[in-house]
């Protein structure tokens, strides 16, 4: 109701349709053009490896030019609306690739494991995913939690990174944290800032440790603004009870540490913390998530109650 | 009263009042025999490291011979109940020791980072803790989750960790979820388990960051059990939601997956799963928790909830 | 007196002299195009941070074109020469770039080390090369050893890549062993390979741990060829002692084992072993170096002498 | 000749024939107590497992409580000899057990690796070994160079490592820097040192990559002394050419810097450097082995040549 509302009464409201889908994350011809302030109403693309009625747009969704973005602001993005519009999901155990067994990075001499494929039958009204699951005998229901695995600008300098790697820029970070309701800040490399995103799943656990959520097409509403004269090094979430840190790299513990300095230094910025005492307390009362153990680079999701901020 | 009315008609509690600290995990003279079904009351030793006042225990209690536990059987330990039971804890800043800066494990050419010791005033009846922190300007005050850091059997062989070691014999895993309402199964090396306890936290962040939790002194009651027939190899963990397993280990990620690969093997064993289906699955609805980053070991505990698992 | 000879004869010889500097490793316009069996006399560009009067390529030499190299084949490149052709080279210590210490994907919360750089005289006729040492209280004098830190061919898909980043298209990886008489093997992940090379290190210390060797401009001989029909997955170098492979990748022990894993492959297709056999072997003669631990990727060089290979 | 002339003269000769093998590094009654300048001449237990006929001592030989060392000191072990005693000797491919596969600590869902096992037949007289391999189609045939996977030290505390653990302790370090004319040097943890040495290696690769080099029985000559007034943190070696220290750890990034930062402190305390000028310089003309990864710690060596270290 109140998001009906915003939309109908926003006067910055932009609706796009992808046509195109995008290789990598980097410095190209802008999709669009967008002012601070805009509600961007469009769609992720979908790929085609599954589903079999599927599109062809197995890639990301920009970049969007932000008007006035420069590389002394932060780019922040308002996860308004997050949904799957499309009636299956797909998930897969991939032999190549995935987190618990030998992938092309992680290259041992043992045999690979098989490959297989589920496609989910999504109900989106009562938003619930359902697949057979016959080697186990048993059909699998589970709720869904629609994000989107993708958020991103482009990278420093001339680097052009594929869809499949998060960084200080962003990208693929696959935290299920990023759903409706959570604010995003990402770093700006370039003026203009040059957002992408995509990459929907209905459901993704934490870890998304077998190489897929369940990979599906998104209605998304993004709200997106400049925050002028402030810099960030690493992508960061807020929602209602959380300040959060999504820092990715390997090994997982340089992910884990980037994650947790950057929320130390946000104690620190916004809310007035001595550094080793924000140290010291993240001890007691922080939280985290293995968001992906998948990927080029892993992501570790830092997080602390705001409650535990407020002096 | 509920645990009230268990403890007096309970034909099999032993109160144990420690009076000597173990300096490791090992096969050594059991402080008491225990038959399986005992609840066991009794208290953690508490450091002198953390209060001016505080006694002489700065180590682990027990052994406890379990009756008729043997290599064959899992012991099973319910944590009744885990409360603070003095007026103070201590949590510090340590710089041969923690996760986001130099220490004796993550040795670089920085200079390491200054010493720093909260003292925090417990209030148990509110279940709060205080301190001050000046160099923010402000005092804490948080909700107290009392947890157990440690919960053990002897090592394999001839070894002895210290309790500052996790490992397949439970240990050090510094794990929040070790708290009242879970259960705790841990893999039995020796005859009798030679079963250990100890290293209360009035409350302690995921991750364990900067190498302390709010340590004090603590009741606790736990109740253990011997499920004969059956062998696991890492500690696993279950409460009224979750099915859980604490995998520690160095790189972290070796932990997490040791932990994944458990808990998969978990889902096949018990829960009817096939293998690929289990793993394929948590990509979906898997959650973890980085228990602690700065243990000679480090621990991730991997879950799922148990309403997924179900024919 | 024999490359003088080999200059003279060799109908396919190609002087190029570099006058742009890239800064990816990427599909761009080539600078030349090369036929198989084509020896390359060049030179790298040099970085203007390590000399005062140096030139302005701090970059990549290429892309060069060759001929008839598709995805089916390999890209093979002989070292012939190289040597420094300039009178300094420099050395750093640098707060955000090195392997001993905090940087900007270790980040701990210890403060940053200092900087200092150091400006050497090269002798290049005794190959030796000088720097004082004030803070030690002495000059240091060593003997030269000149390689190649780069050598690479066109990343796959549309990623690009910065100059600092090893990986399976070759690229930065700082491996001492890429020095004259080395012979290297690249995959080729585009039609035409898209051959680059730069980053003269007059010495380089195993590991390149602080972060730089000592930074010169070269004189480069490069015999370029193409082998037909046969791909391989990660560089590969060969000289008259040792075959090797140059895995690169974080963490550490994923760079060791994409490099080993790939030398036994290498062992069982060209050398007829099973692969069993060529592991266990490793584990009596095998010999490794670690390359670099600096880079965004780590890179390890794994070893077996010829003399073990032979039937 | 020159070994037997010292060995003739030698006042301080001690012959020990083990006939017990210990299980873990720890603190035990000594088998024997040794003045410092002793020269030990011994042998290493051999594991059953490894030859049909083969003893029965499957561990470590000592303690042996060495007069007069304390915590204040250094131990120090020139190795003069160490040549294999017997006519075979055994290497293997484990599946649970090694580098390049899944193992007990590195634990994926891929099925394991099969068994192997080789006998190889040793002339210790031309000093090579022969082993059939059948999958291979070949016999090989390798030259022998025996080394010492374990020399060590009771660890810190009440600890107890089985054979396997490397650690600031030494231990099973599998350097195939542990050879004739490489001389030791040990932390010291309590008073008398409690030295064990064991693990002969005809031969073995650098990393140990499939978990065994050629394991067999040795004759051992070691001389011992005691460092009066010194401390070190890591164990240190020394030969002709090299200064060079040993770190453990994992992950394998870890254990490289532990080495390298040791070694930095080395050439500060006994060669005058300062530290960045330390640090700088192994940038040009550092070394390193991978010695192990296949232990519960991974070890790496980290080397300097002393021509560079003169004032």
């Amino acid at each position: 109701m109140l998001l009906l509302a915003l939309l109908l009464v926003a006067p910055d409201t932009v609706r796009f349709t992808p046509t195109v889908a995008q290789p990598t994350f980097a410095v190209r011809e802008p999709v669009a053009r967008l002012a601070p302030g805009t509600v961007l109403v469009s769609r992720t693309n979908f790929g085609a490896y599954y589903t079999e009625e599927g599109g062809a747009f197995p890639g990301e969704v920009g970049p969007f030019y932000i008007e006035g973005a420069t590389t002394g602001d932060v780019l922040r993005v308002e996860i308004v609306r997050v949904r799957p519009n499309y009636r299956h999901a797909a998930s897969r155990v991939i032999p190549g690739f995935g987190g618990l067994a030998t992938d092309s990075r992680v290259r041992l001499l043992n045999d690979p494991i098989p490959s297989r494929r589920y496609l989910w039958e999504l109900d989106t009204v009562r938003m619930t995913g359902r697949t057979p699951m016959p080697a186990s005998g048993r059909t699998m229901e589970i709720d869904l939690q629609p994000m989107l695995g993708r958020l991103a600008v482009a990278p420093r300098g001339a680097e052009a990174f594929s869809g499949l790697w998060p960084g200080d820029f962003g990208g693929n970070m696959d935290a299920p944290e990023l759903r409706e309701g959570t604010t995003v800040y990402l770093p700006i490399f370039h003026d203009g800032a040059y957002f992408y995103f995509g990459d929907g799943h209905a459901r993704q656990g934490e870890g998304e440790v077998a190489g897929t959520g369940l990979e599906t097409s998104m209605d998304v509403v993004l709200k997106i603004d400049v925050i002028k004269g402030k810099t960030i090094d690493w992508p960061r979430f807020e929602d209602a009870e959380h300040i959060m840190v999504a820092g990715s790299g390997r090994p997982l513990i340089d992910a884990f540490r980037l994650a947790h300095v950057e929320l130390i230094e946000w104690m620190v910025e916004d809310y007035g913390f001595d550094k080793l005492d924000a140290y010291s307390l993240l001890g007691q009362v922080g939280e985290n998530t293995v968001a992906n153990i998948v990927d080029p680079a892993y992501t570790v999701v830092a997080k602390v109650k705001k409650r535990y901020l407020g002096r």
